[in-house]
């Protein structure tokens, strides 16, 4: 038995399980989405500015996900929204298992959106569904506009980009219209957002067209 | 036979070829470092920075690990630089396998310092040998100050951290002080520089330091 093997059974595995989640997510007529980025791109800042966006409007709920500590799911309780946090001790992403346990702590019948925030890693988290309607990829600009290029697993997987940070532009050697090109190269189909957690550039615009995709969800 | 049996037959085996790299490297007296990170935190700057540096004083030679694309190495080969790519076509670390087969590329007697650039990742490559002196771990400024106790593992089995993207420090939310501190709470072990790429802010004293392990190595 070979390697391959087993992580494709470890795939088909994870496949059934979130299968089970998202028909649990319909059944309750959630949106559901996964955030993916490398670390520190500011996935929990996005989830923060998109709280507040959201509130009063929409019931939000979120599964943390992080190689250790809980630092991110203790930001999020502040804002008052249900959050669990996942510890994978070292594990690289999170997968259909784990978020399917975090479920058991929820009321989903009071929940209109649920994010799952992955493990901060570009590459990994790509490969497992977990359920979800889509996967939204983070992207800061101070990592460089060439990333959809050296990292395009997760941009070929993702039905979103938002290009964050981009109160940062000024003092990096990085162009949006170029990790616009490099993204829509990989994955044509990518609707583009871009942020500024500092600022709130592009926040409304993004946490709209959320409430949108819940509404879709609701009808 | 479980997958936590087949992970660590994995990594016994990349472990008795890290070992063979290694025996290799020592027999030629070459030092050798494995530079790791998130992605977009600045590894193929520092190294431009460091072969400026260092140029006409060290024969410096690069592996440069990727999961898709060249475009980290034709940045090194510019400098003149003798440089392989390995493209790890979605592998999300690099192997000891795949840097032993790189090796046939060098002639290591025409070589000071081994330079081995990782996959953007910083989780995986935690894990892996690859017959190095050590592991370098980059972090930039931007990616926050609580990333060594959110990945830990990565802290704790490198020997340097350089906090990379200096200049950024007015634009972000970040301390350095609190980087330094949750570091070395995880690895009270690691040497730490503060860089800048732009500025060149700390990239003597890294590359004395570096110039200084390439002399202990050769005594």
């Amino acid at each position: 038995m070979s390697v391959v093997t087993i992580e494709r059974k470890v795939l088909e595995k994870n496949d059934t399980i979130a299968a089970q989640n998202r028909a649990r997510f319909a059944q309750h007529r959630l949106f559901v989405f996964n955030i993916v980025s490398s670390p520190g791109a500011g996935k929990t800042s996005l989830l923060e500015r998109t709280i507040e966006h959201l509130k009063g409007r929409l019931r939000m709920a979120v599964v943390e996900g992080d190689v250790q500590t809980d630092f991110d799911a203790q930001r999020v309780a502040r804002y008052g929204v249900p959050v669990v946090q996942i510890v994978t001790h070292g594990g690289c992403h999170l997968e259909a298992r784990l978020v399917q346990d975090a479920l058991a702590s929820f009321d989903l019948a009071a929940v209109d959106l649920l994010v799952i925030e992955n493990v901060g890693n570009l590459v990994c988290p790509a490969n497992y569904d977990l359920g979800e309607a889509l996967k939204v990829v983070a992207l800061s600009t101070t990592e460089g506009d060439d990333q959809p290029l050296k990292y395009p697993g997760m941009f070929r997987n993702a039905s979103v980009l938002v290009i964050n940070k981009i109160d940062l532009l000024p003092y990096v050697n990085c162009d949006v219209a170029t990790i616009r090109r490099h993204a829509l190269q990989i994955n044509p189909a990518l609707t583009v957002f871009e942020t500024s957690c500092t600022t709130l550039a592009g926040i409304p615009a993004w946490g709209e067209w959320l409430a949108a995709q819940v509404a879709a969800a609701r009808a």
